[in-house]
């Protein structure tokens, strides 16, 4: 077991109960000995569901299942299954026949239809599920469902990650409170271009797909997208959102609804927070790096200019080396793909100034850059010219751990 | 200084003198001590040239002063000056200005015009360069022209390489023989998509730009626009090919001469052995890798799902840590934004078929794939369907000495 991140929360927060949401964990011994690797969630009757997945040709068999089911406009959720230790992944008809039996199994205790039934799975590619050993734990997984087990919930799904994941926020939807909490997992093959690995995300806003859809899209954009720890993407990666419509607001039908913005923001707020949770988790880092890009053409291309920088990874070996190269920076930007002035490139490592107009800042204190580095909150900020398109990623550093950790994982 | 790589070749080869062509190389202390780092090769009047550069938008000043070179469509070259530890990029106008004076120091002596002298450099970005020292060289330089200085020209052009780089062939264009010899350097920030990084080649045949330019381009998409050490491009990549005419073949003026079939095959396997050289020096390789895929859409399909997998971190270390984890191959085909089938992906390590029909291989012998990933030269072979696409890509594993090498690569 490695240690736990440097970067980890100091605990896992107090995350409230969403009314119609209920949980439990447990030891399925799927992979792991010791530790939960199996979550039963369970949805009041009438609790909307949207989605994002990854875009992955080689996506698993219960990536392809939520696909089907949030494919139906009108699709309702009455439970979710995840699993850890085994992706289930590579594993063809067989593999889905594993999550058919699974999501018949959890439909069988919550009394619902088996297409109500969310069933994911994360961790080693390749290898076919023990799955007597998943069903025959769903038994005692249904009996003990509670409404204040994140913890439990949030650890269960974690595979090399050190700490668990949580966040949560309270909003006003025409006046009446609801709330968001969400848990997430990650640590390595993490890049965005999608949802980014696991995360769960439960509120009692009465939402119809048709509103969650935009509004998670748009949330994930900014968060799960815009975050990456190896540019590897993996066969997995699912972002669920569940409604139950346990709140009193008054019934919203259109997404562009404004009473709908401070659910919007809430909902953005615990998605970032789940994000950033995941880089701090990355696999062997040291430091937390925000990298924000101003100036571009639009929001996108400030992103692909922010993520090229995140990927690099000789601005990731820099940035464990607290080296404060610039030099690196130009270079990504340069071979991003993405057009600019060359001559209206400034960058900012922490307050320092490094470049402007393109080159070397006469009056760079590289000194205080490189003390800024040797802190574990890096900030680094790339100017690309006048453009309206600004975005912020964030990343960790590349490190001796990462090695450590992905040249053995397997065994 | 880093030990030689573990996969450097035994000795570096004989090249033939090349008629026409004569070089030398000095310490000109430019930020390295104690070892060559300053080039200068001339040619023969009326030697043609043909050039592939860099598409990074933060091209170097020297980039865009060749750029400019070889977009004169009758332009001849007479010299060539390359220096290595400053790599005039993000320099700007003071930059360019720099280029400059040297080309016109270098045809003071050869007695040409400065746009006849090809200026090229490679090392740390963002830093001005010492020109005094630069030109101060060249003098000593000139004196010292010889046609056998092959070693010590490609030992000058070295930054964090571990060994010098050279490969030769002879061919024959209308039955009369030509030589051709090359040089080039490259250990980390190396990423096709483009020339990669510095290479330098030279033949005696009598080819016009308009026929080396084809014959180049398709010559470096199969051997530099095929290898990655770390998917980070550089301000600098040039690849410069001079013909000087001094072999007696028949003048050849159309790309698609059949006579030219023996030169191309021959140039394409001297810029694929140097491109081999420059992956078997990755910064921090122990590991040897080349993947073929087969079965893609086209070519150039074939060569992005090679390269997404040779870019793959999660890949490379499993590669370092003697893994057959072919469950991440599978994970980067997917994300590889490559159209394909994946009940018809098929995976071999070595000579074991790990996955075939998308699901794992159950006659899969992994303890021989595990010994075969123990050597230093790993095969990994991809099928993705019936297409007729294939590609071979080079690459190395990724270790903890890629990090040692980058986190403190200025100090």
């Amino acid at each position: 077991m490695t240690a736990i991140s440097p970067l980890a929360p100091a605990r896992f927060p107090d995350l409230p109960p969403v009314p119609g949401v209920r949980l439990a964990a447990a030891e399925a011994r799927l992979r792991y000995r010791g530790r939960p690797d199996l979550l039963l969630a369970s949805f009041a009757p009438g609790t909307a569901v949207a989605g994002t997945l990854t875009r992955s040709r080689t996506a698993a068999p219960p990536v392809e299942w939520c696909r089907a089911l949030l494919g139906e406009e009108d699709g309702s959720a009455r439970a979710l299954v995840v699993n850890a230790g085994n992706a289930n992944a590579a594993t063809g008809e067989r593999g889905l026949a594993v999550v058919r039996r699974t999501a018949e199994a959890a439909a069988a205790l919550i009394g619902c239809r088996a297409d109500e039934v969310y069933v994911c799975s994360t961790g080693v590619i390749g290898e076919q599920m023990p799955v007597d050993r998943l069903t025959a734990a769903l038994p005692g997984l249904h009996a003990r469902l509670a409404d204040d087990a994140w913890a439990e919930a949030a650890a269960a799904i974690m595979t090399t990650d050190t700490f668990p994941k949580g966040a949560c926020a309270q909003a006003e939807i025409a006046g009446q409170p609801v709330t968001i909490a969400g848990i997430a997992k990650g640590s390595g093959m993490i890049a965005p271009d999608m949802a980014t690995m696991l995360a769960y995300v439960f509120t009692d806003a009465g939402l119809p797909a048709a509103v969650l859809r935009p509004a998670l899209r748009r949330a994930v954009n900014r968060s799960f997208n815009a975050i990456t720890v190896d540019g590897d993407t993996s066969t997995n990666d699912t972002c669920l959102l569940f409604a139950t419509g346990a709140a009193r607001h008054p019934r919203i039908a259109r997404a562009g609804d404004r009473r709908l913005a401070g659910f919007r923001a809430a909902l953005e707020a615990v998605l970032s927070d789940l994000a950033r949770q995941i880089v701090r988790d990355g696999e062997g880092a040291r430091k937390f790096v925000a990298i924000t890009v101003r100036g571009a053409a639009s929001e996108a291309a400030a992103r692909r200019l922010g993520l090229a920088i995140a990927n690099s990874p000789l601005v990731k070996t820099a940035i464990a080396g607290e080296d404060p190269n610039w030099g690196r920076i130009v270079a990504v930007v340069g071979r991003a793909g993405v057009d600019f002035d060359q001559a209206q490139l400034a960058i900012r490592i922490g307050a320092e100034r490094a470049a402007g107009g393109g080159v070397a800042d006469p009056a760079f204190d590289e000194p205080a850059a490189a003390r800024h580095m040797q802190g574990q909150e890096i900030e680094i900020a790339v100017e690309v010219g006048a453009g309206p398109g600004t975005a912020t990623v964030w990343t960790c550093d590349l490190t001796h751990g990462y090695i450590d950790i992905n040249a053995d994982y397997r065994s």
